[in-house]
């Protein structure tokens, strides 16, 4: 028993000149969260060879005012990810950004009550103009104003059409992004962000949209009836970590009760319905697993929902996304070579394309 | 300037016997995050006394599962709380103990693919029946039948229907002591969590359910319409949080042009809009502000924004919730002694009523 | 093997009256970090209940600017403890505060260079006088010139000096009521505190004084040659808790290599050599496992080096500890109802007296 | 003052092939942590363009059996830092690898019993060898038995003579590499680490060694009379930062009192004593400043203790350090060309040389 816990090495990593992947992989042989960053891309690469994986990324937080908004295109237009779930805050606030408005380096100590009175919102170090957050929401409700009143629309439609409504003005948001490739971009809890406000501003012009979250949740577990395999990218947690797993497990009655065809599913005794864990999976979150909650619990406690495969390549690593997702972006850029084969899921546009 | 600095000395703890009420008094007297604790009882208590005050508590993470589901079912009864926003998870999961069911304590520190195979799900240390967990889904879908459909509804307005229903079934969870009391309850994100799957069975068995965000969001920020002030309570944060908040800035964007009569708002220059800072706020968070997020964000932060008043009392404790609700509940409860007033709301059901 | 998960039910809390060991024995059956709290009490109390038990605290952080200190004081009166491991900060910033000088609730949010020219360090959100702090050196400062010169101290010796000291002054600071109980309290890294200041000064004077770690490490490593069981109790990691941890592999190299008469110790195979792990073992931490460091590891990796016995009873609480400690203080106070047969220590100070 | 906030834009990413430096600098222009850890990377560099800096490193935790030695080795030879600060685990483990024998990848989710039972140490994620970690403690007895007994030692005198010792035998450890170019390595709290042991060992061989630590700290602060300004790299907290800090305000009672000669100091009004506050500090650290400890705490916090210079360049980023020391050593090796003038320090070890 006792050689078995020696396998590989930890290696010191020497100082020299070396490309970021290189550091990475070096970063990979060491310890703690550093060989966790170098693992990540190790998950990511090899969920890019397999022949019939959709990639999921839950993207939680806000991110998009920290810079981070342009390698989520950079992963969609290369086909790194086919599907995405995000807050709303996310995907519109690169929208003022994308605008040419953008975003300030700033300082998480200053006096708010002053930033108030100047119309300057704050995102931790990051301050925005309120005046270029309305600008965002002005653009929102004119297209809202161009889409079908009282239809049950689900976020992923709407997003599209949106998309597409962006990608004709040339302002290249993650939504724009997505649409040109038809990688599908669910929102959950949509009016939850400055969605929320241009719903109500369109409504106060005569044009109430309907977002049904019922046909919307239906919409994303069909996905899994038509994927061998799911992979998934956890950039935080949150309601879009959750809603991704909830496709493991609820693929759809019919087929969790009959397994869907052409689909490796494991039976669930005691209820008697099949599961699909997730292959792979990446965790990046910067919430610790002793506070019980989904965004820092660890993938192992996924393994007994059915959610994650115990058989899959899987790693999480704590750390900030501002670290991790450039390094990990970056790396996928130098090492991989090849043209992924990405799942068409332009069938769920069908109804509004 | 000097001297202001020395006004009230940290006093150091003598162990005594004393009530839990006279210890949280005496830790606020301390440092660190047990002062704040003990000050997060106090902002609650001024809450109480205030008159025309509506408090709202943002609820997320799994916390039902965790014991903590009763005492929101207290704060609740006792009206020391008028509207509860919540995950999914918070609301579903509790009706599996109000069942009789239940979860158990386990340990964070096991093998998961056992679990799996024996049909257990876990919870860090909690561990739960999926027999029970599809109980719970099984009640769901029955009432889910019960309902209209194609009938655009809110959180809210499902929720209270759902508290009805239970409340004759004797099952005593948190929505049926709200709807008990006429407290709505939203939930934005829903279908994440056991709700979704009970959406598609109720489908699948021909009963399709609309779930209208737009119209959520819409009659939720109609709250701030018709209140003069408001508090919150944020136990963690995520959506709960972040919808709650957006009810300072988006009141409606009729009010927003013109202000709410008989509410005091402010005018923001650059936008030429009102918005209403909320008065009070406590907040009971894991998460650390350095990440970025609006979990762990200070109520600093929120000040830039205009959604907490710089007035107003408040309270961040940094502290899992499963230590710091048992002590501030408990506490309240021994120190409140009058009968708080609290606003109707029972408008909010008049359409489904 | 199913029914072995369900042993103890999760029981939801109800708020009532009731005393702080009552909520905390009903937290002890939630989850997450408030069952853990409950758990801590419940290791204390075993521990008292033992006949020939040493039981060792260790003590990091700024605790006694936190108005901490007085409730050491009362776990070392009562014999709750027998030997305190310290930081140099919570045995010298306690004596201001027991000099009748104190310190200040502040806030964390707060101009600091304002404050330097103000002369008041701040500790986060308390405020301290520097010239209050200068008052406490000059007292250290008297205290060392009547010991001797050039005499190889340990750390436990010194601060037993200074404790009957102190007693004569009526300063009745942490190493006060330890000397008066004959509590050793070692201070491993004493110069990195005021203590550092002060030797100084007293060398300046020409009184320099010797302190040899080697001596001190020796006499620390004798406890265990003397007792037969030991239970630690970790307020905060750091150098008090490392330390404290090598008692149970470093008894001492003779007793080592031919264990400790009188005592069960476990043979490591590899290197011949006995160990003795602790068998009860209480940390509060505000770290994290996932840093790889010792202040947030669990104490199963402790297990590994057989620093920790896994037949013991154990408890790891996520908590800041000015909301841990007084919580647990006050449960143990209400909850032991008898006398504690306590080890006699004092033989560590024959040398001084 | 609107227009002030607004100077620097946030850049979000472009995902291209660039080297490691070119990326941090691009992380610099963003947010959060990832802007901070980019301007750790400018302000190293701008202290080594300084003439008369002294770099002083704190270096704590576990950080050699996690791979990172060898960087600071790379520190050392290049004279990017002059003085190291460390916990005994970084200087003794790391020996066990420089000894060829090593640490192997592991899993935190593992048997700890039955690591013990065979032999094998866990650090998070780490393996080690019980029998490794005890010819590394048969070494350093080894040396131990070829010093001086009896002679009151400092931890930085008995660390160069280690390093000279070592480097005879090929064994190119931390000390080892420090000792040849002179750079001090001071351990307040060395006994608490595999050294204590050792000392025990020689000790039982009738070798008594001595480590006074007021010699130790006497000699630490004798530092800041012969330099005319300080920058700080803080990788962790504990002792190694405290202890470093206190150089700031302890350059020696004299001193103190009149200033040091031809180094800019400031007069603390209240009590008549220079203070000399670093000029340049960089921190990485997985703490958090809520907790009210020094490992987590601002850099703004030391500012009104007079420890860090408010008009100096500071940066603090929350990082596993696993992740941040790679990438800033390597950003500094490709953006740094030109040879560093260092202070000369060898005057500490006149008088064991």
């Amino acid at each position: 028993m006792t050689g078995s816990y020696f396998k590989k090495k930890v290696e010191a990593i020497d100082v020299r000149e070396k490309s970021v992947s290189k550091l990475l992989a070096e970063m990979g042989r060491t310890a703690y969260q550093g060989r966790k960053l170098g693992e990540a891309v190790d998950v990511w690469e090899a969920m890019l060879k397999e022949k019939e994986l959709t990639i999921i990324m839950g993207f939680a937080g806000s991110m998009s005012t920290a810079g981070q908004w342009k390698m989520v295109n950079w992963l969609i237009k290369n086909r790194y990810i086919d599907v995405l779930v995000s807050t709303g805050a996310n995907i519109s606030e690169d929208i003022v950004d994308a605008m040419g408005l953008g975003y300030w380096q700033g300082s998480h100590q200053v006096d708010d009550q002053q930033l108030l009175k100047d119309d300057v919102n704050r995102y931790y170090d990051v301050y925005g103009k309120e005046t270029d957050y309305r600008e965002m929401e002005l653009l929102l409700t004119d297209f809202l104003m161009t889409v079908k009143k009282d239809y049950p629309y689900t976020s992923a439609e709407l997003l599209y059409l949106l998309g597409n409504y962006l990608n004709k003005k040339g302002v290249k948001s993650i939504v724009a992004a997505a649409a040109a490739k038809k990688v599908p971009v669910f929102c959950p809890a949509i009016a939850d962000s400055a969605y929320g406000e241009t719903f109500l501003m369109a409504k106060n012009q005569g044009h109430p949209i309907v977002l049904d979250s019922v046909k919307e949740f239906d919409q994303f577990v069909s996905i899994g009836e038509k994927t061998k395999e799911v992979g998934v990218v956890y950039i935080g947690g949150g309601v879009p970590k959750d809603f991704t797993q909830l496709l493991a497990i609820s693929v759809s009655p019919k087929t969790m009760d009959e397994g869907v065809p052409g689909r490796k599913g494991h039976l669930r005794k005691g209820i008697k319905e099949y599961y699909y864990p997730h292959r792979y999976a990446i965790q990046i979150t910067t919430d610790s697993p002793q506070w019980g909650g989904l965004s820092g619990c660890t993938l192992e406690e996924a393994i007994s929902w059915g959610k994650i495969d115990i058989e899959g390549k899987r790693a999480v690593c704590y750390c900030d996304a501002t670290i991790a997702l450039p390094l990990i972006t970056h790396a996928l850029n130098e090492r991989v070579k090849f043209k992924r084969k990405a799942p068409d899921l332009s069938w769920l546009f069908k109804s509004v394309s």
